[in-house]
C-alpha cells in the first residue's frame, strides 16, 4: 500500500498519519527553500540590486578544536552591495542572515534591505548560511570534497536515493555541523573579520532576516549582542517548538485563510480528501485522478496527490500577498481569493475534485504554460531543511479537524525520530532548541533581558502561529499585520503596496533609526542628519 | 642550554623570554586548578556541607549531530545539597558553574552559596565543568575510554611526555570539545533536565561562579537568559583577552601587592632575578642554588627555580586574604605581609636569595612540615587549563619592568601558537572568545542589553585587572573590594572576616534577593517572607 517513497517527509508524515485515517498526506510545512524557484544566476545583480560576490574561509565547526590536520573549512558565500552609498568606516552595516537556501534568491526577495540602505548610508551584506549550498562552493578541505559533491546530488538534485550505508555515514558526518548555532557563529566570525578589514570596527550592524533567516536574526541579536545593535526578525517562528504554541496552529491558520475568502471554498477542500481517498481506492481510480489533475504520469497512490495539494494550500497561505508576486511561484495578488474564486465559480454539477483542480491550477500553473504536472518534479524538493528538521528543528504539528480543512493528523514523535534515524542516520534532539535559545515564557524572560528586536508577523502567514505577536518590552517589539503574509515587510516595494504595508515598513525603519541614533549618540556625525530627519518625521 | 622540559608553559614562556633576557622565567598565571590541593574525597560532605553526588549523561558535543553510531557521551558529575531546606518545586536553585577542576574542591571553597541557601530556601547544585576530570568519570563511549585514561595520565599525572604522534592525535581529538561553549551548554542541558525531573520548571536559578567559573556564570547569564534569573560572577577576568586591558596588568598587580606591604620587599624580589640567573650560570651555581632553596634534587637550570618563585608570588597575590585560609596552600592571614616580613626581617648581611627563600617558605611551607622541595612536584601541574589556554583562552600577558617586580617579558603570539601546535597538536584561536562572548566596549554593549549580573572583584587579586570594575547598568553591577583577593566573597564565612567583607556579601545577597522578588512578583508565595525581610532590612 505504501511503496517506497523518495521523499523523507512523506515517510515521516505518512507513517504518523495513515494508521489513523486513510486520507491524504499532509504536505510538509516547510520554509521556502533554494529549489522553490529556479535560482538567480551567480551574476552581480539580482532583482535590480547590484552586489559583489565574495567568499570567506569559514571553519566547519566553531565549537571544537580538532588537531591541526583535522580542521575543516568551507567557503562561505556572501554578497556585498556596491558600496557607493556607504558612509564608509563607522557607517551602518545592514546584514541579512541567510536562510536555508541560495542567498541571491533571498537577496532578490528582500528589497527592504536594499531600499532602506541609502537612507542610512548603510553597506548591505547578505550572507549565506553555513549550509549545503555553501559546502558546494569550493570546499577547501579534502575530506569534504567527496561528500560535498555527493551531498549536492543527494539533497538538491533530481535523484534522491537513500544510497548505501557508507554514503549515509559519510553524509551524517558531513552534515553534522549544519546547525543554527554554527550558522550564528559563522555570522559572528564573518562580521568581525569584515569589519576589521574595512576598518569599520565602530560600525553598527543591523541584522535582517525572514522566516528561518528571521529566527537566526533574532537569535543572533540575543546570543551575540556585541555584534549588532538590533535585529529585524521577520516571520520568525521561534516559538514553533515543543508545546509552546498549539500544535494545530499552523494548519488552522492555513485553513482560516481559505475560510475568510469563502466558506464554500473551505468546505470543498475539507470534503475533498475523503473523495480523493475513495477515488484512489476505486477501480481505475488512480487513472481517473491522474486525468482529472492533468498529471504527466499515472499515480501509484493517492497520497502523492494529496501531498501535492496540501503543499499548494500551505504555500499559498504563506504567499497570500495583496500584490502579484514571484517568490515561490508566479502568482496574482491575493492568490487564495483567486483559488477560491476558481473553486467556487465552477458550474453547478462540477465534481469536488474538478473544483479542487481548478483551484490549485492557480498555484501550480498561473502562467498557463504547464501542459501536465509531474508530481516527482515537486519544486519543493528535499533540502538542508529536512536534515535540520531531523536534528534540532523539530516543530511538532498536528491537524485537528476542528478548525482545519486538512485531514486529521497526530504528531507521533517516536515515528518521527525513527524515520530520521532511517533516513539520515541521525537522532533528533527535540528539546535542544528551547534549551539553547529559550522560547518558553519568552515574555517574562525577555522583558528584563535583551533589547532592540523587531518581530514582524503577518497574520495570514501560517508561520505567524509560532511568532512573537506581542510587545515584550520597550525595545523588544512586535509589529503585526493582520492582512500580511510571510515576511511581506521585507519584500521589494511595489506600486501595488497597500498603505498599511508602506506604513509598517516606515515604522520598522523608524525603530532602526532609533537604534542607530542611540549607537552614535548625540555627537554622532555620520548619522546625525538622517536621525534628525527621522525625529522630525515622527 | 634548555633541556627538554615536561611542562608546556615553561616551553611557551621560555622561548618567548630567554632570547630577550637570561633571567628567570615568569610563572604562568593560571587559575587554581584541580591539583592545586589534595582533592576532597568523593564522599558526601566537604567543608561541612552535605550533598549527594550524582552523574548526568552528557553529550560530548552539543553543537553538531553525528550519526547515531558516532554520538559520544560522558558522565558529568554534580553535587546536590541535602534538600531539607529547599522550598521545593518552584523554590530557588543556586547553581555553581564548575571550574577547571574537581567540583568538590570548589564546593568546599564556596561557602557563600551554601550559607546563603537557607535564607532563600534554595536548593544548592554544584556542577563540574565539561572537563577532563569528568571524562575521567565513567566514560560511556568506547572510543573515549582509551584516550581518557591517557589524558588523565598526560595532563594530570606526574609524567608529562609529549608522546607519540598517534597519542597526540588521539588527545587533540578527545580534547577537542573541552571548551567554554560546550560547558555552558552542559549546564543548560543539565539544569533543564534537573528542573523537569524535580517538577521545578518554574524555579528561578541563580548562577554562581568564581574565577573561570565566574566567567562561565557571567557568560551563562548572557547566553542563556532563559535558564537563570541572574549571576554572581566573582573574580571573572572576562576582559583578559586580546588588547582589552593592558597586557602588563596582571604582573603589575601582583607586584603592587608586594610593594604596598614593603618597598624593600618589592625591591628585593625585583633584584633577585638577576642574582639568581648569575648564580645559575656560575661554577657550581646550580648546586648552591639548590642548597639555598632546600631543593630535594639539584637544579638542571635556574629557570625551574625562577618559575617556582614566580608561581608563588602570583598565587600569593590571588590568595592574599585577610584571614587564614587553606585554598591553594595552608596560609596565614595576609600572607604577602608575612612573606615580606620574612624577607625584610633577616639580619643585615643576609643575601638577596636567602631573603627570597625565607619569604617563599611562607607559601610553600607554612606548616613547617616540608624537609625539601621537589620542583617537579609543583602543585600546579598541567591541567585542562593548559589545553584551554592553547585553544580559546589566549590571555596575552607581559611584564614591563616599569611597575613590575618580575623580569621583562614580551608576549610573542607566534611562538605561543607554535608551541601549542608542538605540545597539543592544536592551533589557538586568539580572537574567538571576544567573537563568541564579546568584551570590547563591554559597557556600551551591555548598557542596553542584559541584566542581573554582579561582577565581584577584589583589587588585590591580579585577575581583577581583567574584570568588570564599573557598574554597567542598574542591574549589571560591579562590586569592588579594595582589600579583597580572588573570589573572597564566595569563601566560607569565618570569625576573622572583616566588616567590609561581611557587608559586601550582604550587598550581594540583597541584590540576589531583588532578582528573586522580581521573579516571584507581588503574588509570590514561596519567597514572600524572605523578600519582605530583605526590604525591611535594606
Amino acid at each position: 500500500m505504501h511503496p517506497p517513497r523518495r521523499r523523507l517527509l512523506l515517510l515521516l508524515l505518512s507513517l504518523g498519519l495513515l494508521p489513523a485515517v486513510t486520507w491524504a498526506l499532509l504536505a510538509p510545512p516547510r520554509f521556502p527553500g533554494p529549489d522553490a524557484r529556479p535560482r538567480a544566476g551567480a551574476g552581480n545583480a539580482v532583482g535590480g540590486y547590484e552586489f559583489e560576490t565574495r567568499y570567506f574561509r569559514q571553519r566547519l565547526d566553531h565549537f571544537s578544536f580538532p588537531g591541526v590536520g583535522d580542521e575543516e573549512f568551507f567557503q562561505q558565500r556572501y554578497l556585498v552591495g556596491r558600496a557607493g552609498g556607504w558612509a564608509g568606516p563607522g557607517g551602518p552595516i545592514f546584514f541579512y542572515c541567510g536562510n536555508e537556501g541560495d542567498i541571491a534568491w533571498f537577496a532578490a526577495n528582500s528589497g527592504l534591505v536594499w531600499e532602506a540602505a541609502p537612507r542610512f548610508a548603510a553597506l548591505v551584506v547578505f550572507a549565506e548560511a553555513n549550509h549545503l549550498t555553501n559546502l558546494h562552493h569550493l570546499p577547501l578541505s579534502l575530506p569534504l570534497t567527496h561528500c560535498c559533491s555527493a551531498l549536492q546530488h543527494r539533497y538538491y538534485g533530481e535523484s534522491m536515493p537513500f544510497g548505501s550505508k557508507d554514503e549515509a555515514y559519510n553524509n551524517s558526518r558531513s552534515l553534522a555541523h549544519l546547525t543554527a548555532e554554527q550558522a550564528l557563529a559563522d555570522y559572528a566570525v564573518l562580521l568581525t573579520d569584515l569589519k576589521r578589514n574595512l576598518s569599520a570596527e565602530a560600525s553598527p550592524v543591523v541584522l535582517f532576516g525572514g522566516s528561518y533567516g528571521g529566527m537566526l536574526a533574532a537569535w543572533m541579536r540575543l546570543k551575540y549582542p556585541h555584534i549588532s545593535v538590533g535585529a529585524l526578525a521577520s516571520s520568525a517562528p521561534i516559538l514553533q517548538f515543543e508545546d509552546i504554541v498549539p500544535r494545530a496552529i499552523f494548519y488552522d491558520l492555513v485553513s482560516n485563510d481559505f475560510k475568510r475568502e469563502s466558506l464554500g471554498c473551505f468546505q470543498t477542500i475539507k470534503d475533498s480528501w475523503k473523495e480523493l481517498d475513495e477515488q484512489g481506492n476505486a477501480q481505475d481510480g488512480l487513472l481517473k485522478l491522474s486525468k482529472t489533475f492533468h498529471l504527466c504520469q499515472t499515480l501509484k497512490s493517492s497520497e502523492a496527490l494529496s501531498d501535492w495539494l496540501s503543499s499548494a494550500y500551505s504555500y499559498l497561505a504563506m504567499v497570500d500577498y495583496p500584490m502579484s508576486s514571484d517568490f515561490l511561484m508566479p502568482l496574482p495578488a491575493n492568490p487564495i481569493k483567486e483559488v477560491c474564486r476558481n473553486i467556487d465559480k465552477q458550474p453547478e454539477g462540477t465534481s469536488t475534485l474538478e473544483r479542487i483542480y481548478a483551484g490549485v491550477n492557480v498555484y501550480y500553473n498561473y502562467t498557463g504554460t504547464v501542459d501536465c504536472f509531474d508530481l516527482d518534479d515537486d519544486p519543493h524538493g528535499m533540502g538542508g531543511w529536512d536534515w535540520q528538521a531531523c536534528t534540532e528543528m523539530v516543530m511538532p504539528m498536528t491537524s485537528s479537524e476542528d478548525l482545519s480543512m486538512f485531514p486529521r493528523y497526530e504528531f507521533d514523535y517516536g515515528l518521527y525520530a525513527d524515520n530520521c534515524v532511517k533516513s539520515f542516520g541521525v537522532r533528533p534532539r527535540p528539546r535542544w532548541i528551547t534549551t539553547e535559545f529559550g522560547g518558553h515564557n519568552i515574555s517574562s524572560v525577555l522583558e528584563k533581558f535583551g533589547s532592540n528586536i523587531i518581530f514582524f508577523n503577518g497574520l495570514l502567514d501560517p508561520w505567524s502561529g509560532g511568532g512573537v505577536l506581542k510587545n515584550i518590552s520597550s525595545s523588544v517589539v512586535a509589529i503585526v499585520a493582520p492582512l500580511g503574509a510571510h515576511h511581506i515587510d521585507l519584500r521589494p516595494a511595489t506600486k501595488e503596496d497597500p498603505d498599511w504595508l508602506v506604513s509598517l515598513r516606515e515604522s520598522e525603519l523608524e525603530i532602526i533609526s532609533v537604534w542607530l541614533s542611540d549607537h552614535y549618540g548625540a555627537g554622532g556625525v555620520l548619522f546625525q542628519n538622517a536621525a534628525t530627519n527621522d525625529q522630525a518625521a515622527s
